[in-house]
């Protein structure tokens, strides 16, 4: 038997993170952040804000883009469930788990007042140990019907917890325990405000795990790995627990793969052929008017989640990749606006549709060894066409994942994308500039308390 | 596929619970609130205490057997919490679950204002559907590492919630499955604070799903029973969901099999052994010098748990066969106190210990067909044999066990035991009394919360 449990504890007491990984870790944080505030303007924040009224909870805790406060461990429920509303937030290729929005949702609640370097450092070990868990219990899990995002995001935010709050290693064992006795979140509930309540629900119980632990409660030393503990009754046969001491920073997942940060607000599936369209509407200089059809060709298997051809909402048009190309023919300048309602209904959109095809043909994983094992929006290439009514015509192939650490955000494209966010939640544009731009200076900060303000409505 | 959870929702909001059904569920009922202001008591209520005071979360639940209230939600965790503290709480034949402390600590936090008959109906509607979603998930779920309590509470304590705040059955039907996302608790933490957690945290959890199901809060409708839902999930090969509507009210489990309440704050093992040393001091009229030997003669199995036959703290008597029958021979009346540090560790009570002996023997299964599929508590018979120094003896043959449905505790037993545990939280012993003699009449209660202002300090 591997002592896991005490090897985490005593890992995140300990260690030191490179300069270079704090720093690569700062755009995923400051995504995080912003995607935090779309959800606030997103529809899981009214009945969330008539559940703190119902509730008659006061407490400290900041809900980002709002003017409430609630009990931290109710302001990381929020704030979490607001990470992943649009399924907007970060995703690493490691595994099928989603751990910035939880790790930063308790660390904004359960430990306020840290430094930036601090924060830095506790989000990359939270990142770190949801990614590393998630590998070890294997893809089993997720066929189960488990969410990873929350059954093993609650392991991460309790690490950064652990470490922001300089945890002695015993208390960090012990609300592994608890945590252990905490993790949940089934598919079922995906397609519904269930699913982002995974992430805000992983976050508030890493909180609770934590404070019950600093306050003298007791659970069981070694419940990640021992019998009737974590793995053995979340995991399978094909669990591996005992790769996961050796893996940490090993190197860091912050670092590699690294996170891939959306860059439209739809199905990463349609993030390629937008950027192919973007590039053809740079060669033929199109617009709306002056386009005959459009016809963009995939590996097999990538339009698996993009089953709308004729959307009728936004959440649809998420959806569509024929209405995700359509929209980008209307108007280069994708926004959360883009994948709402009015913006889907359109006529010119609607009109447009018609036009586009869309197909998966084997010839687009010629070249990918991987990519039947890829997920659908990085498997093999893309190619986009598109011919316009005056008989020009172009083609633009696109392999890379616009945000992937293969084709990183620019700090340009972060932060359109952090007031994109921030106008949803109606904040005002010229705090959150400020807020951005104190953010991409994270390292100088001494008390992130008054970044976190300018995020409040 | 069967509709289970529409199915629940829809019996939930028509049930009528026939009159001598609400009758017998009064007895469980008060012992449920009793035994939580044991917990409170306990050595869980420090570090909870601290946990609500570092929270900061103010609201208006009140937490039993103390000064305090907090938000809805974390009065039921802590009061769910102390209601499973000493295992002083009912059980179920059926099932492994202990269903009223979730249900009972979810009623008084989410629905505080409720009248008598209304609080007995959702009780008994809360228990029904805990006790009979256990029996359908089967005894694997157990066996897995799954504490019942914990996965199944939860979905009794909504069931009671939805009844006592009349929800709809669509919005019942979106906390159920919001609830199939919270559903946790694994046994690793056994022997730990963690295991009574597991029951406050099904409170808390279900008054959230409700909470933010009456909120508008979105979830799957069919999150029992569907694919990658609950049963999906936690279940096995051969858990048989389809058989639960069938079953719901038909009997009810209160009716029958019926509740089982602890006489003895100690393992359930010991307390036939007890009911047998007290007969034989009625016989015999020793006292703890008289008593030369004590034999106790059990089934095969029934020692399992009872693994310190020489205790040194109050944790390891509650699992002491021979220390529990040393207490009786030095006074026969048991009580919380004595199954503490003080009382195992009396001179009077080690010097006992040596000649007590304790045995397991097949003669004592015989006529019970059943025996080894009975709990160690219930299987077969118990004797005790007790020599005095002045050569009387006398054997006392015990099959029922006490507190059970086939042999009830008395009203004046339950109240004895009620008041024991408002005293080990500190209550006055006036207002105490005054608070079950209104719990003994609460068919004509109005408003539960003036009885429950009583269970305050």
């Amino acid at each position: 038997m591997i002592d896991l449990t005490a090897g985490l504890a005593s890992f995140l007491a300990g260690a030191r993170i490179p300069a270079a990984v704090r720093e690569k870790a700062k755009r995923p944080l400051i995504d995080t952040a912003g995607v935090m505030l779309s959800g606030a303007g997103s529809e899981v924040a009214p009945p969330l804000i008539r559940y703190l009224d119902a509730h008659h909870a006061m407490g400290p805790g900041i809900v980002l883009g709002t003017a409430r406060t609630a009990p931290a461990e109710i302001a990381a429920l929020v704030n979490g469930t607001f990470g992943h509303a649009l399924d907007f937030d970060d995703g690493i290729v490691s595994a099928p788990v989603h751990p910035s929005s939880v790790v930063v949702a308790a660390l904004l609640a359960g430990a306020p007042r840290l430094a930036g370097p601090a924060l830095l450092d506790a989000y990359v070990l939270g990142v770190e140990v949801a990614v590393k868990l998630a590998v070890a219990i294997g893809i089993e899990h997720y066929h189960r019907g488990w969410h990873g995002t929350g059954t093993l995001g609650i392991f991460g935010a309790v690490a950064a917890l652990a470490r922001a709050r300089r945890l002695d290693p015993l208390v960090t064992q012990t609300a592994f325990g608890l945590a252990a006795s905490m993790a949940s979140g089934v598919q079922r509930n995906f397609g519904t405000m269930g699913k982002p309540l995974h992430t805000g629900w992983a976050a508030r119980n890493a909180v609770v795990a934590v404070e019950l632990a600093a306050a003298g409660f007791s659970a069981a030393q070694d419940a990640l790995e021992a019998d009737s503990g974590f793995f053995a009754v979340y995991g399978n046969d094909r669990s591996d627990p005992g790769r996961v001491l050796n893996e940490l920073g090993n190197p860091y997942a912050i670092d590699d793969p690294g996170m891939s940060l959306k860059r439209y607000a739809c199905c990463y599936a349609s993030h390629r052929p937008i950027e192919g369209l973007l590039a053809l509407r740079r060669v033929l200089n199109f617009s709306e008017h002056d386009i005959e059809s459009v016809r963009c060709v995939l590996a097999p298997g990538s339009l698996r989640a993009l089953i709308y051809p004729r959307p009728r909402n936004g959440l649809e048009g998420k959806f569509s990749l024929e209405y995700a190309l359509a929209a980008g023919v209307i108007d280069p300048r994708y926004s959360l606006w883009t994948f709402g309602d009015e913006a889907v209904n359109r006529p010119a959109a609607q009109a447009l549709l018609p036009r586009i095809t869309v197909l998966e043909d084997a010839r687009c994983a010629v070249g990918d060894a991987h990519a039947a094992a890829r997920g659908p929006s990085r498997r093999g290439f893309v190619e986009v066409h598109a011919v316009t009514r005056d008989g020009q015509h172009a083609m633009s192939r696109v392999d890379k994942l616009p945000g992937s650490p293969d084709q990183p955000l620019e700090w340009s494209e972060l932060r359109a994308k952090f007031l994109d966010c921030a106008g949803a939640a109606g904040l005002d544009a010229g705090r959150a500039g400020s807020a951005f731009d104190q953010l991409a200076a994270l390292e100088h900060c001494e008390n992130v308390t008054s970044i976190v303000q300018l995020l409040r409505r």
